[in-house]
């Protein structure tokens, strides 16, 4: 079978509607850069669609590997306990799929030295 | 006066102590790349010190300019309204001082291509 990967990106979600932004130019990227990949964003909560729904976008895509990526600068209890939870249920709804868990995005060397330029370029800006 | 810029990096918190690990990496590399610059990492909730805490060490180094950076990757309640609250405490505290606000580090086009690229490559990690 051929195989098919597709990225499941998750944030966290928030009540103030901007607060998407940064994540949806990230999907947005994503899919410019990879043309052939299906690529959903989906979030924990106050946001749709969620983990879920998200999840039946890329299997209905015809996706048999799905890898989820934490859009998470920390990995705290959402990230080490209650996104492993949800995946579970994910792979017992849809066992045939491969579902990886990919570490919080912060934990990635090249974030923190984004964030740290990031940091330092506003000591310029006076 | 000479002019001597802080950076007081504002980060959310959790109980997890591990959650933090990303955030105090950035607080050390941006100590490595900028030698003369104070640098403080405080924490909205959950964790020490405070914003007002990493503030005053801040101000007793000398600093007469403090740039707060919110290393938030989305600008929702935290980052609107609670924080320009507090920097107006600290504001109304220590006047002589120059507070500036950066925007959440999120909403930088470097993080969201360094977000991008951390997420294209879970895909080649199979």
């Amino acid at each position: 079978m051929l195989a098919l990967h597709g990225l499941l990106l998750f944030a966290h979600g928030a009540r103030d509607v901007q607060w998407a932004a940064p994540f949806e130019a990230v999907a947005a990227q994503v899919k410019t850069r990879c043309p052939g990949t299906p690529v959903e964003l989906a979030f924990l909560e106050f946001m749709l669609p969620t983990l879920a729904q998200a999840s039946a976008r890329l299997v209905d895509a015809g996706c048999n590997y799905i890898h989820v990526v934490p859009l998470f600068l920390g990995a705290g209890g959402h990230v080490r306990k209650d996104l492993p939870r949800l995946i579970d249920e994910l792979r017992a709804q849809s066992p045939a799929v491969r579902w990886r868990l990919a570490p919080a995005i912060g934990e990635n060397d090249a974030m923190v030295d984004a964030m740290a330029s990031v940091a330092i370029a506003t000591l310029n800006v006076v």
